[in-house]
């Protein structure tokens, strides 16, 4: 991997106490200086975002043979704080065992073979295995992050945190490149494709002509009012509960640390929400026999989440390619967020691959076209879900009883039981 | 069957010119003469409405012993008019065999194994027969009414046409009687039952007192303009169009004779609509290849219906039940209509055998309850396929590709193919 001598000159830097006056030259640098000391760099392929889609991307590369650099906004300890969903389809599974971060995931990693639908006190469970032969993971996402990193530290990768004032240049041109500003440097990396792994807000998918591209969204009128607790799940599976009062979902990370959600309004806030209100009003939204065994304590996490689906397509413009929430977003209902991204990162992966090991530009070409065609019906099921699952203010009495009549319709038709079910342990990966 | 003295009397009136004083004195006859020619008669069962749900019920009893009057507010020639939907489920085809109408029906009628479903010029076609083992038969609505009409006269069944100021009385009582005017008679019919199969503008629903009752209504934004040809059917099998300037239907009654739907605005007028505009517009919404084989005559029959999903529940007050039309409406899409009629039809007719033969008053007890449990399905299968394949008005561009996602997953995927076919071969009658 290209290390040219300012880099390693600047790694020196940040380790050596002698080199204080060359930080604070580099701190005060104006514009001419930040021009002069510009950090030049070379790799196959510049990932914009580390977090999992990014990482994984990158050690599956690496497996492969094919250089890249991660950049990163943040430090690596605030990405590994981020706390978000945790049920992993067989696909995303598949493809941290072949960046060899698969190992504690399948040691410490909790399968499940169905999940419980209930609506008031009426309950039903969707056996996935039987159903589809498959299962998810209950795994968090920090901990598939944690794992990556691992694997990306022993593989020697590159990462470059708390990059600043990331920018895309020539990506519809041969030789793109991505200049960004680090510890008062000015970096400049030439490479063969950029990888937008950087989420809803990142630059990727803003440097992109608008004109190039069409966006499709919804914004559900609730959020999600979430809780991490240290006390062992209700259940040993997923709950998804569909009540009078809203929508709930007693999910977990592992046997001793819970997550549960209540559906709450688009414009509430956590300072309404104590612990006690929470429980209560949880509670009140699963059945009685499960809200018996529920044990209650201390949050140690408190957030609430607006829902929406988002879609931009193409998910590529010349050189550049976006990969997960940088491209589309999911309602949680589901959990699809980042198992999406991972099958993005696939067709990706798949894509860079026939290039580097076949001169095969046409994958290339075909990334967006095939991300997209699994996007769009993972977008549909977590549609679907939400719209099954929570209460909407706008509902008439007639819309209720259809969501209560496709209820009892899931519960007692296997056929619709085994579309929720492969739908939920995640659809094929397709070409 | 109770045969009073002045019924026959005016049975024999009609018969005899000698008889027109009679006639005149009926016809001019004041509210006391009207209380005096009071026409006494009894049956177990009155049955509200001579369309094919009236005459199957009649016919089914029939074939228990259990007698019953039918009686019909137009002349059997305007009920024999009517044009209807013809897609008829299993559960109805046995129901009419079982009602010793079903001859013709199996000679005549054309069992359909799947069913076209397109979107722009793509196409795919469902199953029925490989996913579910069943099929639907095309047979049209008159042809099962005349049927019916044919095995009722076979019988000697009593029917009663131009029927008017239909009364139902003590309906929860134990003693319930149906009181009505025809050629200036009155007439009373004591019986034990009633059944309202009069439809959505019948009076049997609105007997019941509206505090006892609960609706559910939805009005679609838009219409079927449909029109009936002496043309060969553009295909073997009923197509059902997604198009980008809204829904459209082949369907056919038989293979001389075509039906065909186009979407429309909600406040269009058939007057807009010459021939050549309807098949001009049709050709647009179905894909290519059926347009250019598409055969178009001028239209028989031309109509303009609204689009609505309604129920009322309970289905039941007392000894008056409510089957069909009477107690719920579906949008035409998927053809549940006279479907969901027939098997309101099969649960009476359960728990009306079980009365009259076990004593079984849990039987009628339960009819409400056992009827809307598959009526809530036949409306979510309705609404679910209408919102599939209709243009909203208010969509949004998300909207139109979660609609276009949802039928591309139906066409890629096995599960949902079955749980549609099921529905629309028709769900099994249960208990």
């Amino acid at each position: 991997m290209a290390q040219p001598f300012l880099h390693q000159m600047k790694s020196k830097a940040k380790d050596s106490r002698c080199s204080n006056l060359f930080q604070s030259l580099l701190a005060v640098r104006g514009r001419v200086w930040q021009q002069v000391i510009m950090n030049n760099m070379r790799t196959q392929v510049v990932i914009i975002g580390g977090g999992p889609s990014g990482l994984l991307l990158a050690q599956l590369l690496h497996g492969r043979g094919i250089d890249s650099i991660v950049l990163e906004r943040r430090t690596r300890a605030h990405v590994l704080s981020r706390i978000r969903a945790g049920v992993l389809e067989t696909g995303l599974l598949d493809l941290l065992e072949q960046a060899d971060a698969g190992t504690r995931m399948r040691q410490e990693g909790m399968p499940h073979d169905g999940t419980l639908i209930t609506y008031g006190d009426e309950a039903f469970r969707i056996d996935f295995a039987e159903l589809t032969g498959k299962s998810v993971m209950v795994y968090g996402q920090t901990e598939v992050t944690r794992d990556l990193y691992a694997a990306r530290d022993k593989t020697g990768g590159q990462s470059e945190f708390e990059v600043d004032e990331v920018q895309i240049e020539g990506a519809d041109s041969d030789a793109p490149a991505v200049t960004y500003l680090q510890s008062g440097v000015q970096n400049r990396i030439a490479c063969d494709f950029v990888a937008g792994c950087d989420g809803f807000h990142g630059i990727s998918r803003k440097s992109i002509p608008g004109a190039t591209q069409r966006s499709y969204e919804k914004v559900y009128p609730f959020g999600w009012l979430g809780i991490l607790s240290e006390t062992p799940p209700v259940s040993d599976e997923l709950i998804y509960a569909n009540s009078d009062r809203g929508f709930a979902l007693c999910s977990m990370r592992n046997p001793t640390l819970s997550r549960y959600y209540i559906q709450c309004d688009a414009g509430d806030h956590i300072d309404n929400w104590s612990d006690d209100a929470f429980w209560t009003e949880l509670k009140r939204r699963i059945p009685a026999e499960q809200a018996a065994n529920l044990i209650t304590g201390p949050s140690i996490e408190k957030s609430i989440a607006p829902l929406r689906s988002f879609v931009t397509e193409p998910m590529q413009w010349g050189r550049l390619f976006l990969c997960g929430d940088a491209a589309h977003i999911v309602p949680p209902t589901g959990a699809k967020g980042l198992n999406t991204a991972a099958s993005d990162v696939h067709y990706l992966f798949s894509a860079l691959t026939r290039w580097y090991q076949h001169n095969d530009a046409d994958a290339v070409a075909q990334y967006s076209h095939r991300a997209l065609a699994r996007v769009w019906k993972a977008e549909r099921f977590s549609w679907w879900f939400s719209k099954l699952m929570h209460r909407f203010p706008h509902h008439s009495g007639f819309d209720l009883r259809m969501q209560r009549a496709e209820i009892e319709f899931l519960r007692s038709n296997e056929a619709a039981q085994k579309a929720m079910a492969e739908n939920y342990v995640g659809l094929p990966y397709e070409g």
